[in-house]
């Protein structure tokens, strides 16, 4: 089941033969997390990338004051890791832990480029998946720039309605950057 | 000399030969913008991604009521473009306008792509300069969330310590979401 979710999710990018999936999929390994287990913790390595076949994820930040900053709700075809850990090889800053029950098909630092340095198609499927990611991050910035908490809300609704469903409204308002209480009063 | 700065730019990711840089650099065009002038404008076609060479270029987004929001400040080695304008074919939503005189290599998307589809190293390095963008706007999103301007604005001088020379206070407060006057509070 999650191989052929995979495939559906590079294919929207770049088609492969059976022959070349299963080639790229190789490089992945299945990986199985119960609700509120860590996947990444700061101070760890974190040398896999992962994409989420079932469930939900939080990547988030805390500070030296305990403070928690939520980064990305990443759910079903999202990929996410401790980018700069991920990339550099450094201890992570970032935690992320499950908000459901995961499934995960994830891929290390070394596999992958070992995969996009053999396989063309999956090179230019990463570049083009890092470009949406780009696209989405400044809109991100934008959204928290103009700091208008119901614009965001409704932004952030009208993007991912099945993802406000499952997760508690407490956490889209630390995702968001606004208190419970604002929160609220937007929903009304 | 533009040349010269473009293939070191490149060589901190991937070595080329003199002919495989010849045949890259021959998918750019060279351009000269004066100060204040706009480079990408919204509701305009934005269909180059610039390098620049010289100068620092301001991207924003003004609102519906006029209000200005700073995505970016980039000068000499840094990428540019209205992502969503450029990989989409869409208008622009952000403007682009040069804070001093400015000169970049340009390359259309069709020119980057068909570069990216020739050259295996190209490719490559546009992978590698997008993780490394993802990477900076996860930070930036980060800094934004925790709303601390003192330290937004610490972490922001000391990554780019020769920019703050180039530019005014009051862009400098835009750019990191702050009031003027708060930023005046944070200089002394």
């Amino acid at each position: 089941m999650e191989t052929n979710f995979l495939r559906a999710h590079i294919h929207q990018i770049v088609c492969l033969t059976d022959e070349e999936f299963e080639y790229a999929r190789s490089f992945f390994t299945k990986r199985k997390y119960k609700k509120h287990q860590y996947i990444i913790q700061a101070g760890d390595v974190a040398s896999q990338e992962h994409f989420v076949v079932k469930g939900i994820v939080k990547s988030s930040y805390t500070d030296h004051e305990g403070k928690e900053y939520i980064l990305q709700l990443a759910m079903e075809e999202w990929w996410f890791s401790d980018p700069n850990a991920f990339n550099t090889g450094m201890p992570a800053t970032l935690n992320v832990d499950c908000i459901e029950d995961t499934e995960t098909l994830s891929i290390s630092f070394e596999n992958k480029e070992k995969l996009c340095a053999s396989s063309r198609k999956m090179e230019y499927f990463f570049r083009k998946k890092y470009t949406t990611g780009n696209m989405a991050l400044q809109k991100r910035v934008l959204a928290l720039l103009s700091n208008n908490a119901g614009e965001r809300y409704k932004q952030w609704r009208n993007q991912y309605p099945s993802l406000q469903k499952r997760i508690s409204k407490t956490l889209i308002a630390s995702y968001l950057g606004v208190t419970r209480e604002t929160l609220s009063r937007l929903s009304l």
